[in-house]
């Protein structure tokens, strides 16, 4: 099983006209839109940087139809980006059914050689960042994506898989080399020098400049980006950013994992909640239908709360799903040494915590002084208040790089946020 | 390029009088020790635990032919293991020779098939493990070695190779499963509690009782198995210990890197400084001519000297060759920041000293406590005496193994093992 760093000379971008023609006779469509192609319904509806995406609807239901693109859709043919991603999409979204059941959509279909994905309709869900910025309290997030991080991360590593097929599983997600490439480069380098593709709400400009000057940052960020190349210590989703969930006040589900790679645990983990945070330092953009104040609340909530459910879980498993060749019961419990255990489970969790800083920090940064910006901090029109939502985020996002050795936790990093968001509105 | 896992059907193990006629039209051999196989001197002098080596000598010179077996050849066909090793120590000596040119024997041909490398005769080299026993003194390893460390560790990693390049050879390199496996166990986890191979001079028993019972080292252990399993940093030899080191006076070469693999800087360091540790503790057992003082001084003087050297060298190339996609020049140097790179390159040679004393320890535990023992300790026959120079040897791992964190420099380390050495001599 490989994937083709090629474009096939078969791929053919679908378009909705030709989607019925090219796809009616796969069963996976007929079976959950209706067996007539001609009357299914095809909208055209990615609006992500990458890829193109078709929601298809028929008499008997609805499906997704994913298909990767030669080339960056943002930027067009000049941007050349391998369709294999697809491949490793579908790879991911199996690895994490089996590993957090429930968690991702159901996959129907997949076609290689098209770079295809075709699965589960979700609906009524919404886009969760889309949520945020309109100031919905998702009940759910933190308890399910706190659960989602801990079984994906910790099954996926040598604390639960034979070591064989980690190894094998490790080999075949290395060749998704252009995608990570791209966090590599975006998220841990671009963002701290002059890089071309760079862009900021201008009048940050002298924040920014201090930020690029500040060695220790910069130091502590390239720590950060050895870690996250060298210790391929789990299949990652790689790109667990508030964009990659959808929720609704029951359920929610992580999609987009085309960026999987084996990466260090603690990369998910801190960029999800980094992505909480930077919501935490949007609100004050998005108060022209009154104040945000319990949204801000509810947001350090979400934050604590996913990083203790993770935890929570992360221990449960490693209590009971240890099977793996690391920390073995051998020299603990089966040795009536079961504080052994809890001993290198603290180390673990302590490390984790570390590391989770460090990423979030660089996550905050690599999205106010990079290339890919979001949507909470963008649609603040004004570019007066987005600069004063965003200045507090880079100030705290440079705390959690330098200072992440010496914070105690999630108290001290949620009152520090509290603190200084509070410049954005004096 | 793949290796494959199973035994060809065309393998076929060679023989002193099979192998003339089977490889006498190979030009690699012919063109080295003379066109008339039937005038070679075939040897067999194979004394490792897993391959067959053989000396083939003729009119013109000699060359090395290193055949696998599909099993242990210490153990025999119940412990199967595949011949693609061969092919890992194949690609592995290409990449250190590239990297360290000199450091290793030159390769003549590879057949993948019959799992053989025909490779340069180094001769009137000798074991450094068997010099050390000998109480040579030999001028240039702490020189050689510490050079051979820093070019291959730094060579390949991403702080020099291109990020794509690195993923791939990593990948290649993941399905040397079944070696890293035995690295994994037999130095990581069955030292430390009861496993059926494991075994060790009887009247250690009290001690060993105590290190298996040390709740610290254990999760240390486990700390250090976890980074050796996840840390994919560089191609390392992965088994570089005295015994895989031919020397002369004037030369040092490096050998059987079988093991090879992606993992962290500070194994492939650690593991040979302890063999250097290790000979130190082991020369009370040799003194049947006389007192080993300046014998003992002078490993020292290597363990320190080689970890001297290695620094000086990956600063060197810090400096000069760092163009892979870690610590950017254009973050530091490019800036006008070169304090910066230097910031960085302190806080990576820092990690890697507390990582290498870590893995050394661990290597001394193994030594004396698991399967794989070493001649600098087995061939001391008085078992009384030689309980008494592994005993200090096993608590100076511990020490190492826990207290790596705290340890400022090789001055102190040393000072630990002058220390309690005498203790052999009490």
């Amino acid at each position: 099983m490989t994937a083709d760093a090629t474009k096939p000379a078969s791929f053919e971008a679908l378009a909705i006209d030709t989607l019925p023609a090219r796809l009616g006779h796969l069963e996976a469509l007929a079976g959950r839109v209706g067996p007539d192609a001609l009357a299914w319904k095809v909208r055209e509806v990615g609006d992500g940087n990458l890829n193109l995406v078709f929601i298809v609807e028929g008499p008997k239901g609805a499906v997704v139809v994913k298909q990767a693109l030669p080339y960056v859709r943002l930027v067009g043919e000049s941007w050349p980006l391998p369709l294999k991603r697809s491949f490793f999409e579908y790879h991911a979204l199996t690895r994490q059914q089996a590993r957090a059941p429930g968690a991702v959509p159901q996959v129907l279909h997949f076609d290689e050689a098209q770079a295809l994905i075709v699965m589960e309709y979700l609906s009524p869900h919404v886009i969760l960042r889309k949520a945020l910025i309109d100031g919905r309290e998702l009940p759910r997030v933190a308890q399910d994506l706190g659960l989602f991080l801990a079984r994906t991360l910790f099954r996926g590593s040598d604390l639960a898989m034979p070591a064989r097929a980690r190894k094998a599983d490790l080999a075949l997600f290395a060749d998704n080399v252009e995608l990570c490439d791209i966090t590599e480069n975006l998220v841990f380098t671009d963002p701290y020098f002059e890089a071309e593709l760079n862009r900021h709400t201008p009048r940050l400009s002298p924040l920014v400049a201090e930020l690029r000057a500040d060695r220790d940052l910069k130091v502590e960020a390239q720590r950060l980006k050895h870690l996250f190349a060298a210790n391929a210590e789990t299949l990652l989703h790689g790109d667990l950013h508030t964009g990659s969930v959808m929720v609704t006040e029951q359920e929610t589900r992580v999609i987009d994992p085309e960026f999987a790679f084996y990466g260090p645990m603690a990369f998910d983990v801190g960029m999800l909640i980094a992505n909480f945070w930077m919501s935490f330092f949007s609100q004050a953009g998005h108060e022209e239908n009154g104040p945000r104040d319990a949204m801000r609340a509810y947001l350090l909530r979400v934050a604590a709360g996913t990083w203790a459910t993770f935890r929570a879980e992360f221990r449960r498993l490693w209590r009971t799903e240890r099977t793996g060749m690391l920390y073995a019961g051998s020299l603990f419990e089966n040795r009536g040494d079961p504080l052994g255990a809890e001993q290198a489970l603290d180390a673990v969790l302590h490390s984790l915590w570390q590391d989770m800083l460090g990423f979030a920090g660089v996550e905050i940064h690599r999205r106010i002084l990079g290339l890919a910006h979001n949507a909470d901090f963008e649609t603040i029109g004004d570019e007066a208040l987005r600069a004063r939502c965003e200045a507090p985020a880079l100030r705290f996002g440079r705390h959690l790089v330098v200072n992440r050795h010496r914070i105690q936790g999630m108290e001290e990093v949620n009152g520090l946020a509290l603190l200084i968001e509070k410049e954005t509105r004096a």
